[in-house]
């Protein structure tokens, strides 16, 4: 068996809802939303489910689905995508898959972000790659020039940035993006863009793209997700955007790691991407509604709560919260003692953890929310 | 970018499929039938999509499929699965990943049967494994002890079996079988057993697996299909079997590759697989069918066509038919001058390629097989 996974366990999303499947407490731990998703989609889905083909599509996506991600960031981002720039994956996983066994060589060095989603590490041992890791810290979560540089050697060959970042819920700044186009640039990069979170933005903002810093057009790879966007996690609907040189190679691992995706799950999400700004503005103002619900009953309750701009994710601060334990202790304390599970942010550390901070989903009914907020009025 | 990426062409059957496409060409090629599919199969995915959670399942797949899975084999094959023993993969090419990348560590050595699936070398050779391939060739495509003894080392960990076998369209014979696990069980190896045409099979003679053999249950994982199954290619459901041990390696893969599928595609399964014994003869005797009225009309236009007990495939042997052409400009010349896509069996080889067969796929209706066949009356 390989050691890399030999070593691993499950991951913490899966873990913490098995543990809540389990013991039937409130599941703010895993992220995703407990609505049904917009109708139409869902129904065009089933319509092409029925009335279209079955068969394997084509390996890239389909035609329309590649037209609709490409006219889609014109129009939410304005970038300049070609359809035959996009490659359709079974989720944004498999992209990250795809990019890292396609761009990592053995020994090459990957400049990774923590706190880090948990597919990036092994991944990039899986694919031979060297991790070097920049420590990013509450409340800011900001990467500096010092920190990259700290990093950075002959052999750096790819960074990868989550930005909006899961769990911190920030997003990049201006500066930000402008010293990782400067250090990919330099270092002659690529950077893998995960940015499944794009379009859950609060507050007014919009998210930037590393894709559109000056240079870094031929050197990104952008990753998205339908789950995310249509809030259907479980579809598994996913894509990488890239130039056709670096996409080419890109699909060359995906046709041997899924080889496609539904052709009805692909037609539901051309759909979708053609909905009005109203359909985004609203999903928006919803789960920023949510997040302010939730984040009202945490300070009521005497939390602290960090700042977040994106994602579906609302952070304790333990530390200034007065609470005396661990992220993982009071993590553990709430699935066992008040029925709610959360994940610890610890989790998100392969070394020199942040411990003090443990993340909440407000991705829920109003309901779900006040009755786990109703769970916490009890403090350990 | 990764050297075993950068050297490889795209997939022949997605190749010779957009060339159909775009020329217009009859596309007996890539496998795949140009049926709907179970009508039942396609209401309940639909009914579930609508219905129930479009959210992330559990990750090594939804309990009435893993349940489903197991079951069915039981009916089908004799075997005895537990559903933990089943994880749930995005398609039987995310299974190969699966078990490829977590199975292989740099240096281990593979044993795979040429003719051979072209996802396979690939994937071995990203995951730091060394090929040792066995060459089968028509008529019998018949593995013995003594090819076994040659690629045999004391660095071997693993054999890949495909059976029935895509594109010879033979099944692996009880001596076969019983050499194959001989291997296994005094090389300490596992094997990896592609068995996605396990329900086509012809003639009434019935799939037998690897698993099913003295000493084997515990080192074999055993991979299916809900599209080869299903008639419905393209939706990408598929599975691993194997004991708990061996499963729980499994999913650590899986859970960094595509961690779920869709759950209305795994409902859909699930209901197929518990349809009655009917349904699964029916579907065989209808491509037994189609294979007879293809291989009748070959016959008649003066081709040699090789014994099929399985698959969608039939193969032509161009030295005993009296073409003097090898398969691929063959192939070429059935794509350019007569307008029919098919696969040059040299495809399936990444060393001394056998050169003198061409398959074709007779997964298709009647008046598609029969054009076909009239596009074919002129001869190179
Ligand atoms: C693949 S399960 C994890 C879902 C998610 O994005 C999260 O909870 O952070
Ligand atoms: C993944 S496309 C190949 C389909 C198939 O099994 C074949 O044509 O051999």
């Amino acid at each position: 068996m390989n050691p890399v996974y030999r070593k691993l366990g499950t991951t913490i999303f899966e873990a913490m809802s098995a543990r809540a499947r389990a013991s039937g407490a409130i599941n703010l731990g895993q992220g995703f939303p407990d609505g049904r998703g917009p109708q139409d989609v869902l129904a065009e889905a089933a319509r092409a489910l029925i009335e279209d083909s079955n068969q394997y599509p084509p390996m890239l996506g389909t035609a329309p689905l590649r037209q609709a991600v490409a006219e889609h960031y014109r129009v939410h981002q304005g970038l300049d995508l070609a359809p035959e720039e996009v490659v359709v994956t079974s989720g944004a996983t498999e992209a990250l898959a795809c990019a890292i066994f396609a761009l990592v060589s053995p020994g090459d060095e990957v400049v990774m972000f923590q706190p880090l989603y948990d597919a990036y590490l092994p991944l990039v041992e899986r694919a031979g790659g060297v991790a070097r890791l920049v420590r990013l810290a509450p409340p800011e979560w900001r990467i500096t020039a010092e920190a990259l540089a700290a990093v950075a050697s002959d052999k750096t060959r790819l960074i990868i940035l989550n930005s909006p970042l899961n769990p911190a819920g920030a997003l990049a700044t201006p500066q930000e993006l402008a010293l990782l186009a400067d250090f990919c640039i330099s270092h002659d990069c690529v950077a893998i863009c995960d940015e499944v979170w794009e379009h859950v933005v609060f507050d007014g903002a919009r998210h930037q793209s590393l894709i559109a810093q000056p240079g870094m057009r031929e050197r990104t790879v952008k990753i998205g997700s339908a789950g995310k966007i249509f809030s259907l996690t479980g579809w598994k609907v996913g894509w990488m955007c890239a130039t056709p040189r670096l996409a080419g190679v890109l699909a060359k691992a995906h046709q041997f790691l899924t080889f496609t995706t539904a052709p009805n799950l692909q037609a539901g999400a051309a759909f979708g991407l053609g909905k009005d700004l109203a359909y985004f503005e609203g999903m928006r103002a919803g789960y920023q509604r949510s997040r302010d619900r939730l984040r009202g009953g945490l300070e009521r309750l005497g939390y602290a709560v960090l700042p977040c701009a994106s994602t579906y994710f609302l952070n304790i601060d333990l530390t200034a919260s007065g609470v005396d334990m661990g992220d993982v202790a009071f993590a553990e304390w709430l699935i066992e003692e008040a029925g709610v599970a959360t994940i610890p942010v610890s989790a998100f550390y392969a070394e020199a953890p942040v411990t003090n901070v443990v993340r909440l989903c407000f991705a829920k009914q109003d309901a779900t929310l006040d009755a786990a907020l109703e769970r916490m009025t009890r403090r350990p």
